[in-house]
């Protein structure tokens, strides 16, 4: 793990926090982290023998069998776990009391601490000071968040690989090597006036070349990345009384949205997710394309058609029974044709009302050029086949993530593409033959935009940003 | 903390069950216990620095840092906190794992573990097992059950102080002195015919006289253990459309009945808790007391009568607005001539609408014989006042639990009712001159009775009610 230069001093203050979730349980978790806790801890601990003073004698990774008392007042037998500076999670002092998991019992346990000494931890503040005091990188601290958050299987093994440090490592060596182009170029123009090149600009080029296409398939695997950590978003569209509703009901597996037999009726969008194998697709069915005056259905057709432009899976639902099928083909013609790139699939509902259904298949597929699926939303024929269909479409999202590093956030996505464009920036001024200067000062912003993911440049800003977004307790 | 004979061979087979509430929260706590569960544990851990069999090594009380791996697949990094046998929760070999504690890595940690040779335990098993094999007594057993789901300060005291083993210790010190006596009288059945007296029968009465007392006080101490475990059983009473629905919400603080202006609109009984100071109470609001024509009415009628002279707390409530007040004034000497030992409040609503609340308050309190206090549901007025007329009411639970032992649990209660009674017919049977035996087995009754409560004796129907209670994990 790589040591970052601690931002505040170290140790912190005392903190507390209930690190497990909040409800019935057996067992509940109480931490607390930072200067003097271990007297904290005697100050309201006793071991089963009666003995005082355990804590602050104990060796780290022990743990103690004993009792919390508020003077007098028994507030829960507890398993008290010690751990010493810096080998802990915060690399501070440490305690971690196992109690019982009643939510009151917890909320004793959480008071009893807050009057002796410590206070509230902020969301997220364990892991932060785990970060600033280098016990983990921003990559790894991030990827916990993730692991917690995570609600496929999927989106877990890119956490856990994230964690492992893979992605870490692999950017870790990309610095490394962006770093020695860089010192090579500020030596050169500490030498000033001489004009020395201590390496030729033709080296220099194909280094930035090969740095500029790894960083180019870090910033492509997003594509794939983004799927795994945020789900699939998939717009059902079609026309009103298509049975967009019903659909939507029928792959969530439960009733959710209200369906109702008057069109129009769907007026906003609404999104659901569901998990199918170890992809989660995140559901929107959208308001029906047709024009309309209503102003209020005007506005959702406006968002759906935002929507189906953002969309990573569109379905374009449609009624089998209906007679005026040739409208549908050219609907669905024209919706290839808006969104060319995108994965769509025809869906072709009510089909159990249809006695020819194959043949019906086979002339949509070839008059709209675009895959066309039977299903029953009433009575779920079809849908198993409909489900495969769209986790094919997006692409053994399984096999994937075993494969290779994957960037699955935002942020780091948005730091690769600014590297990816200083690299670019320091090309050109090379075969401009630009100055020196100019080219060190592209692949310095590279070097910073790369070390902003992993944390070796950071920012106060970045991480209240990070850590906000995690639990109190983390 | 009093040794059990184990019913179950020891060790049992080895179980895994998730102890901490379900959710999202920085970290979980996985458990395993029962034989050969260290070896389990090597199977899926490695150290930090990549040793494997570090559980089997590992000295009790020794937590350490490391990695669960599924073969190459890593799962997540955990601590293992080892327990060796008999120093342990179960008194078996454990182990309990902290990991992250997202719902699905909690999964994956669990699946890991059902993988490699460990069952979901049953709800309750766990401590089964500590009381099986002599951790703890029955009574210590419950209290863990009782103090997990608390649900108000009052009643997780009352659970520390059973946890404690407070009640337990009364309990062995009266079985003490009731074995002693059956041990002399059986002593003397064994000299058959020699007609030997060992302990002359006033000095056995005198014994007996004194236990009555002691089992008759903890008996007694049932009423109000009953009120801190299970809340205090509050009925609203009136008729239809003096704004019961809403007093009720007024007093829960938030909306959760209908309210509506049709009499007759709450027609079965609803209940709801809220926590005043450290009371519970568990509110039902009935259907009017008027007499109906409506089947349906009347049905809900019959279960207001039903509940109301079960409750503990009546509130009587009338509309003070109303021109009829010499009616309400006969009912509310009804409902006390009915429920003579009850506690009862008359509540005069819409007080904001009466010019002269003061002297209507007085008038309903001297002609009904009952404590009458004004308020308004709708403005909140007076609501404060009730309140504090309520808890104090059923008195100060607050300084009972601290003062004494209490008796909190139904099935306490029922098994020293039962002591009581065997203990009351050996008193008469010595009275009347019994034969020895028939005193000896009337207290070899109370001493099995006694011995139910903390697990002396034991049978399974006994031990199944209580641990199928439990939570899985616990």
């Amino acid at each position: 793990m790589p040591a970052n230069a601690p931002l505040l001093p170290l140790p912190g203050d005392p903190i507390v926090a209930i690190a497990t979730p909040v409800g019935v349980g057996a067992l509940a978790v109480v931490r607390i982290s930072g200067a003097g806790v271990h007297a904290v801890a005697d100050s309201v601990f006793r071991k089963g023998n009666g003995e005082h003073g355990a804590i602050a004698a104990s060796p780290g990774y022990q743990a103690h069998f004993g009792r919390l008392y508020d003077g007098e007042q028994l507030i829960d037998e507890v398993i008290a776990l010690v751990f010493r500076s810096p080998h802990s999670f915060t690399a501070e002092e440490m305690v971690e009391f196992t109690c019982h998991g009643g939510p009151v019992v917890v909320q004793q346990v959480l008071k009893l601490l807050l009057d002796h000494g410590c206070r509230l931890a902020e969301p997220g503040e364990f892991t932060r000071r785990a970060f600033l005091n280098g016990r983990i990188d921003l990559l790894q601290a991030e990827a916990i968040g993730e692991m917690i958050h995570a609600r496929t299987e999927s989106a877990w093994k890119t956490a856990v690989t994230q964690m492992k440090g893979d992605l870490s490592g692999k950017l870790d060596a990309l610095r490394e090597r962006l770093l020695e182009s860089c010192a090579l170029l500020e030596l050169e123009l500490d030498f000033g006036e001489e004009e020395v090149e201590f390496q030729s600009r033709e080296e220099l080029a194909g280094r930035i070349d090969e740095l500029r296409g790894e960083v180019g398939r870090l910033v492509d695997s997003y594509q794939h990345g983004r799927l795994l950590s945020e789900g699939v978003s998939t717009v059902i569209a079609g026309r009103p009384n298509a049975g967009k509703s019903t659909l939507l009901n029928a792959l969530l597996g439960q009733e959710r949205a209200i369906v109702s037999h008057m069109p129009g009726t769907t007026r906003d969008y609404i999104e659901e997710c569901f998990i199918h194998g170890s992809t989660m697709f995140r559901l929107t069915d959208t308001a029906g394309l047709r024009e309309t005056g209503e102003a209020i259905e005007h506005e959702g057709i406006r968002r759906s058609r935002m929507k189906m432009a953002e969309a990573d899976l569109m379905l374009y639902l449609f009624d089998a029974s209906s007679n005026r099928l040739d409208d549908e083909i050219l609907d669905i013609r024209s919706v290839r044709e808006e969104h060319p790139a995108a994965r769509l699939i025809a869906v072709a509902n009510k089909i159990d009302l249809q006695s020819s259904a194959d043949a019906l298949l086979e002339r949509v597929e070839a008059q709209s050029g675009t895959e066309t699926i039977g299903i029953s939303a009433r009575d779920g024929r079809g849908i198993d086949i409909l489900l495969e269909r769209m986790s094919f479409l997006v692409g053994g999202l399984d096999k994937l993530h075993e494969a290779s590093v994957l960037v699955t956030s935002l942020r780091h996505y948005q730091s690769l593409r600014n590297a990816a464009d200083a690299l670019q920036n320091a090309r050109e001024l090379i075969g401009n033959h630009a100055d020196t200067e100019l080219v060190a000062f592209e692949l310095r912003s590279a070097l910073d935009y790369v070390g902003e993911i992993t944390g070796k440049v950071v920012n106060e800003e970045i991480l209240n940003t990070i850590f906000s977004k995690f639990c109190i307790g983390k």
